[in-house]
């Protein structure tokens, strides 16, 4: 038999699952959406914290936030001392490892905000990826309520900065107190003994996080005996007697047309309660603190039905929903929803130092924002195409070479066409694939006479639609000679026209 | 025996070794000089590219750049199907993969930058850290060494953008193509067996690369039988003959006054090798189009001594060095040194797709840019401290909320003291600790009154240098009463004035 060359083996040019890469624009516009968001945050005091990508699995803990499935985790390896290390898997783990560790050296309260990719080690599917943007802001190190109101105001305005326009978002704002307040008043929390019912109220608080998608009837089987869905899968309910789901019901019900008087009817319902009377108390406060720094109930909202799963919450939770309708993929109208939430949360840091250390803060969906903001049409083309000097001369680059460098010089992003300059078809195909607001042709003739052809390419496009013959074409006046010595000011001239 | 309660085992607050963050303006001031340097990328006609950190093990390959020790890896571990995946080491390998991957859509040439981490799995140790910045750019799809003079411009402005004065750095220039010819001439490369004399030629690549460390006679030993260093261990040379290593050494002191002198001297060199004489001929070209677009030699200058480690370089390759001296930790002067570099590379995407796809590129150290910007003392404070608004009265949040969204609104970074207010002592340390440069005051009687303090506490410190006594500290002009409706002009006026 004759010998066979042997088969190559070559790589799959492709990310893992549940990975993407990002160009261009993309890359520019999240950088400009974030911006915006962190100029709101470096306004408020906040500073700027970078932690690595990689934390010790011990320093992480078992703190995975919203998710009920244990089984999803962090991306996780030994190093070569067999030490585990992770993945960080949001932004708020690290911050308790770095407020444990530098504690001494940071002011009291210490506000920070972090921007950056988070893994998780979930299942992959359309939609769902394994590394994902958080924009974070947290308050550590002060018990006051003063601070959640204020990151519930810097949420509001980080939202307007990057482009969400008023009455296009409101910001929820609950108290787990005043949820406490009513379990107590029901029956299913007892302050002697927190581990009773333990179970029944990690189900009430299920429910009425999904009430939204199943509405007041669902959530009340839940309540209850339970609830089929529509595949006919039942989920088990909490079992409380008609009276005691009658009292939660009435909470989730409990928004009124102004914070003053959702207080009011909260007060009505945490009666006899002291932790629940504490709560409301709370939200008194930021209604008060949002009312004096201008943000009205139309911005900032009290509303008892808004809870955020994540059992590690102690007091305050927020949320900030978009209010406006989009289609989703079958073509029905619903709301945006939830971009960004937090709340209080004062046992991170305890974890590492023994003491408890009050901390409140929210997260921003980066890619659901930027997902919303394109949705609005709001997402205005940042990136511009660079001018493309075309090459009719190869022997020439040095005097295209020092035109590319005029135009930067002054300011034009510019680039000398480097592909194979035969077919001057190529050059101007790429052109427009990169999207190039103009062209400059400079070939012998040209040259001898100093002068170049500046082409606007956007004109050109938008006569090309209506020119049919090649007559027309040439006579369009998308294309102009001038003096090699105005290059610069005409190009500027043309882009200027362009836009 | 007396029930003991079981000992709490606490997580260490810690980074995994050779991991680190970054805080506030170390934050700021890296974001502010990558600005700068992707802004010229950018004008360049480059475009973003932000892929995932996570990369499949197979397509990331084994190209570990610059490194010998084959030891030495990515972090890498198995997902839930037992496929290994790994963190990019680079953001070349990853580059390589997503054109093999969306090479029908990109533009030919494609011109793309990324900034972002890199991690290695190295031993970590003092200023070796395991994960790092890196800032690239890279033209890929096109041989023209056009493209290798753009990057080299390119890097030149890129350094003077993030505030490398000129005369302080100078980016050299060399080819592989003409060390092969050298090489060739020396009889160690023999076209026709690219095997043969394989080892040889990697200890002289080597050899030439720590010219700067061993010198001239250290190079000439590697050339030879070896070399034995001051800790008494002995490296093994390439057993070239005195002849042989006569022609590596005039290659390696060939750089003349001006680029054009020096490809001269590489012709004479390099005669009779048709690999050589075309290497020769790309250095001039690039020399021509730097020339052309006003890079001189005191700017980008061809010099043979500068060959990059990386054995996948095929044709230049290109070094940015600052020029200054600085002090090391010994005190010692020495020159600052390579701060960037990379050259053109034919072979990483044809791993995938099994055709040659010729690209050229340039990677930024970006720690040690920062480094040298503040060696130079070019770090300028970017970030400044927030104004203060102390608490006097913890019932008038309410006013003070008011006072910091006025500033706010006016462009003013603010915030509320969030601490503990008991002890205004406290409150004013705070401030310090934050670089404030205003804390504003009202007490009841100043609200009565319609006032409030201001007080500028950059002046403060400065005063305080100077005062010894209690009263003269009261006396001291570094506070003010304003009208409260004064406050915003006031504040800006007082930062003004301190900055």
């Amino acid at each position: 038999m004759a010998k066979r060359k042997p088969k190559v083996m070559r790589p799959k040019a492709l990310p893992p699952r549940g990975f993407r890469d990002y160009f261009g624009e993309d890359v520019l516009e999240r950088a400009a959406m974030l911006d915006k968001i962190t100029g709101v945050y470096h306004a408020y005091g906040f500073d700027p914290l970078e932690t690595s990508a990689v934390e010790t699995v011990e320093a992480l803990g078992k703190f995975l936030p919203d998710v009920d499935r244990p089984n999803e985790g962090v991306f996780a390896w030994q190093d070569e001392d067999a030490n585990w290390m992770a993945l960080r898997y949001d932004l708020t783990a690290p911050l308790a490892r770095v407020y444990a560790q530098f504690r001494n050296d940071l002011p009291t309260p210490y506000r920070r905000y972090a921007v950056g990719p988070v893994w998780r080690n979930e299942k992959a599917g359309p939609g769902r990826f394994r590394q994902f943007y958080q924009c974070d802001a947290d308050t550590v190190g002060t018990p006051t309520v003063a601070a959640d109101a204020e990151i519930c105001m810097m949420l509001s305005d980080a939202l307007e900065a990057a482009g969400i326009a008023r009455k296009d978002y409101v910001v929820r704002v609950n108290n787990r107190k005043v949820l406490n307040g009513v379990m107590e008043v029901a029956g299913v929390l007892d302050m002697s003994d927190l581990s009773k019912f333990e179970a029944e109220r990690g189900i009430v608080l299920r429910a009425i996080d999904k009430l939204d998608r199943l509405g007041a009837d669902g959530v009340r089987a839940l309540l209850g005996a339970g609830r089929k869905d529509e595949s006919g899968d039942f989920t088990g309910g909490a079992n409380l007697s008609d009276e005691q789901a009658d009292v939660i019901m009435s909470f989730i019900d409990a928004r009124r047309s102004s914070g003053g008087e959702t207080c009011l009817r909260l007060r009505e319902l945490v009666k006899g309660s002291d932790v629940g009377l504490d709560g409301v108390q709370e939200l008194e406060t930021i209604a008060e603190l949002s009312e004096a720094g201008g943000y009205g109930s139309e911005r900032l909202l009290i509303d008892p039905s808004v809870v955020r799963g994540l059992g590690y919450y102690t007091g305050p939770v927020y949320e900030a929903e978009l209010t406006f309708d989009i289609l989703d993929e079958k073509g029905r109208k619903r709301q945006f929803g939830s971009v960004a939430g937090g709340g209080r949360y004062d046992d991170l840091v305890k974890r590492f130092t023994g003491q408890a250390v009050p901390a409140t803060g929210v997260s921003i969906g980066v890619d659901r924002l930027r997902a919303a903001l394109a949705a609005k049409g709001k997402t205005a083309s940042i990136a511009k195409g660079p001018v493309i000097i075309t090459v009719m001369d190869r022997d020439r680059m040095a005097d295209y070479q020092e035109m590319v460098a005029e135009l930067r010089n002054a300011g034009v992003r510019a680039e000398v066409y480097l592909g194979n300059p035969k077919n001057f078809g190529n050059q101007l195909k790429y052109a427009d694939a990169r999207n190039a607001p103009v062209a400059v042709i400079e070939g012998g003739d040209e040259h001898a006479n100093g002068v170049v052809q500046i082409k606007d390419l956007a004109l050109g496009k938008a006569l090309a639609a209506n020119i049919t013959t090649n007559e027309e074409w040439k006579a369009q006046p998308a294309q102009m000679e001038i003096g090699r010595s105005e290059l610069v000011a005409e190009v500027r001239k043309m882009i200027a026209r362009a836009t």
